[in-house]
Order: C-alpha cells, then sequence, then structure tokens
C-alpha cells in the first residue's frame, strides 16, 4: 500500500469540475440521462457511431465487406456526437449500456439484436458473413490472440497515454512516464510480430488487423496526439510497413471518414446510408487522402 | 491540446528508477531477457499463469470445465512469477509475446498452439467444448458484448485505479480522481444490468462471468486494494449479489487458489497437476475460504 491512503479521503468524493475536455459529460454513474430514441434507416445494420479510432474499426469492417461483395453488409451510419452526450440518450443505453461508440443493432433477426464494444461487433460480423476471420483454427486462433491483445492494450495508449499527453487539464509527469513506456512497449510487440509476418494473423488480413489499425498504425503514421516524434514512432519500422499498406485499402479509405464531423468538409461523411454517398469525393480526394 | 508539450521533452527518455512496485521489471521494449524453456506436463493443457484476476480467469474456466465433467480439460498449471520476471524468458515469451498472464497451449493440435489473453482463452476453450457459451445466436452475442466490455474497461480498473490508488510510489490526486469515477461507473453499469438479469448474458452463466467475476465481483466483495470504503461497494447491490453467487461455486474456490503462490499455506496452490492436488484442503476449508 502506498501512502495515498494517508492523504485520501476515507470516502471518495466527486467533484464534477476535474477531468479535462470530457469534463462535462464524465459522471460516475451510468444510465439514461433524457429519452431519445434512435434513428433507423432501411438497412439490415444500423451504426451508431463517430470517426474516432474505436468507431472506424466498424466502418472500416463494413466497408470491406462490401468491397468484398457482400451486398448483405449495406448499412445506415449515424453520427453519435459525444462531446454533445448522445451516447447517454434512452435510445443509445437501450442498445450499449456502457455509453460508448460503436454500437450496432441488427435488424435481419427476428427481434433486433444490439452489438456493443468494437471488438464484439467486428466478431458478430466476421462470423456473419465469414469473412476476414478464416476458418482454419490456427490462424483464427492467432486472430483472435491479437483482437483480444488490442482490447486489453488501447486503454492504455487512449485512457492513459492519450489522456496524460494531450487531453489532461494539467501535465502529471508520473502518468505521462507510466503510459509512454507502456506505449512504446506495445508498439514493440506489434513491431516484432509484424517483422516475422505479413499481417497480425500470419497471411491474412483479418479483424485484428482492422482493429488494431486505427490505433496503432494511426500512431505509428504520426496521426494521434501530435506524439510521433515524442513516441519515435519511425522506429517501429515493420508496424509502418503494415501501417502505410492498411492505409492505401480502398475500404479503409472510405471507412475513415464515415461518422467524420471534424477536419475538412471533403473529408467529413457525418451520415452513410449508401455506397453512392461517397461521390461527392473524387477518386483522386480518396486517393489523397491523408 | 493541453499546456504538457510546454513543459515535456521533445522526445521522451526512459527514467528507469520511475514506476511503483514493479518499476523493476517494466521497460518500454518488449521479448525475451534470458532463454529459459518452459516446462511442459502430461494433460492435454500447459497453463503459464498466476492467481491474479487475469489468471483467476483461465483457472476458473478449467475447473468448471471439469466440473461440467469435460475430462478432456485436465490440466497442468505452472507459476509464473511476474515479480521474479518469468514471463520474460524465452519460452514464455514464445508463447506470449506480450509477456503477461495466463498463457495457454493446446498440444492436441498436430504442432501445439498458443492462446494469450485471457479473453483469447475463455474463447478458445468455450468454443472447444461448447461450454459456457450457448450457440444461441442472441445469448451469444450477449455474452460476447460483455466478455468484450469486461476486455477493454478492466485496464481502467486495474491498470488505472488500482495503480494510482495501491501502487503508486507518489499521489496523484488528479488520476485516483479520473481513475475512480471511471471505476464506479464501470460498477453502475454492471449494477444496472445485474439488476434485469442473473447473470451477464441473461439466464446462463457463461464466459462473461467467468472474465468479469475476478475484477468487478472481487472488488464488490471488498477483496481488491482495500478499496471497499473508498468506492462505497456496497451500494452496488446487484454486483454483490452475483458476486456472492459465483463466489459459492465449487469450481470457482478451486480455481481461485491454482498458481497462488501467496496468502496462508491452505489458500496456495503454485502448480496444479490434478484433481487430487486440491485434496491437502478440507472441503471445509474451501467452503470457508475468503
Amino acid at each position: 500500500m502506498s501512502d495515498s491512503e494517508n492523504t485520501l479521503p476515507a470516502v471518495w468524493a466527486w467533484e464534477q469540475q476535474n477531468g479535462g475536455q470530457f469534463a462535462g459529460i464524465n459522471r460516475p454513474y451510468a444510465g439514461a440521462r433524457f429519452d431519445q430514441a434512435l434513428p433507423v434507416g432501411q438497412h439490415a445494420f444500423q451504426l451508431y457511431s463517430l470517426a474516432t479510432p474505436n468507431g472506424v474499426k466498424a466502418t472500416v469492417m463494413f466497408e470491406e465487406l462490401l468491397e468484398r461483395g457482400y451486398s448483405d453488409a449495406e448499412y445506415d451510419a449515424w453520427p453519435i456526437r459525444i462531446g454533445d452526450g448522445d451516447q447517454f440518450a434512452s435510445g443509445f443505453v437501450a442498445v450499449n449500456p456502457n455509453s460508448k461508440i460503436p454500437a450496432l443493432t441488427d435488424h435481419t433477426t427476428s427481434s433486433p439484436t444490439r452489438i456493443f464494444e468494437s471488438g464484439a461487433i467486428l466478431m458478430y460480423l466476421a462470423e456473419k458473413f465469414g469473412a476476414f476471420l478464416p476458418s482454419d483454427i490456427s490462424v483464427r486462433t492467432e486472430a483472435l490472440n491479437w483482437l483480444f491483445w488490442q482490447m486489453g492494450s488501447v486503454p492504455f495508449l487512449g485512457g492513459g497515454f492519450g489522456h496524460f499527453y494531450y487531453y489532461a487539464p494539467e501535465t502529471v509527469p508520473y502518468a505521462i512516464d507510466r503510459f509512454t513506456m507502456e506505449t512504446k512497449r506495445q508498439l514493440d510487440v506489434l513491431d516484432k510480430r509484424l517483422a516475422e509476418t505479413r499481417y497480425l494473423a500470419g497471411d491474412h488480413y483479418t479483424i485484428a488487423d482492422i482493429a488494431t489499425w486505427p490505433w496503432y498504425g494511426a500512431l505509428a503514421l504520426g496521426r494521434l496526439y501530435g506524439a510521433g516524434d515524442f513516441l519515435q514512432v519511425q522506429t517501429y519500422e515493420n508496424v509502418r510497413r503494415w501501417a502505410s499498406e492498411i492505409d492505401a485499402r480502398p475500404a479503409v479509405k472510405r471507412g475513415r471518414i464515415v461518422n467524420r464531423v471534424w477536419g475538412e468538409p471533403e473529408d467529413q461523411l457525418p451520415e452513410r446510408h449508401d455506397a453512392s454517398d461517397f461521390e461527392y469525393r473524387t477518386q483522386d480526394k480518396l486517393a489523397g487522402q491523408s
């Protein structure tokens, strides 16, 4: 036990002013804060999300399925503006009681099925379509090893490093040091793996890559938190080779802009209902996206 | 961007003295630090682990399978003393390149299959034996929703709250506040769910419960970090009802002591190779374990 017990109260009390950029929406309890139903479009799948790294996992998965010809993977994507608290509407909480994006409903089942957590959404779609998760037990097992690795590792990157390096209202050197060390260790885990294999599970591009790329790929490409120099991301050469290869996939270019509500107008597609929704962007624009 | 860039170096430098109880073993890179093979016993499954909450997920799963009569789930469990750095041996790193417990090998396949990450181990065993993960798609989906919820949430409890409340060498009020709020929110997510259903996925005890109980069940029962009062865990009545029910399961009582190398002698079973290994403990002892 550290000495923290000596200076902390016996019972924690909520100080509402603390917490940085998202201080206004973070609270120590769960549940709906207001009544509002979710919109529902015409397709079998209704995605409620935002183009953060966790959201991009889901939109890339849908776009990859469509790219591969699974026309039953058509989906409506609705933006959930987490800065405005959309995730606390009663309709959203009914789909994801954890109030985080992405959340999905499948309307092909007798009653709509809810799927929450990005990893669960990838698993669900991979099994529904038989895609991006090979049935060969050795490949499947290795893909799930890395999928779960990503789920358990990202909070140290996003909730740890990203928060204390980028979002926190005060500088906490101890916390920055702790989460920087872990983030670099994680990058090195990936770098050593990708020195051996083309993709995380081996020769096949799987949901493990789709889950990992929006976080560690973006980080290695210098797009996350402006932390490229601080973390010396250029030293993780194998991660960067893998990240660049995935970055060039057409489905990834499309998936990155779905539910995006910031940046240049041509990089935004707040709602997505049809493949033609991308047509306002020329292929040159998609090709040049950075 | 916060003002942290103004006070931080442009490139992070590793200060080896930082980091608390595990400072001596945490490093910003991955991979083996010394050559040493892992021991291999007679059973199909070889588990390399420790009785931390993540380790208990795996040992409870094996004991539940055996309790239900799946005799093919016999396993050898070997202790990995993470404080001594066992997880950096070449043999261990070959099974889990992330150097974390639990790690598993399955020797029933043509060449041994490696499985790492506690969530991946639970999925693998559930699918191998067709147990604790119902095939009904609605139950299965809800179980996986909560399994992935647990994977993405626990780092805020363990790597966030637990670290800053219990392990960190200095008191960081901002970090304690941040992670306390999130931990209480997570407990409330569970409490609201368990107000509706007996188990996380509904009527069935599944791998979602097996994954979640060693962390949030232990926390709600006041066993983790001595933080019961601080978090006011007694207010989460539904979590405590669920936690107590699972706590009474014979397989859970056994699973909790496998690979345990601390506490009272009768609460330790550093290595487990056979069901008879538990016989040194009377049934009364098992029944009275707290």
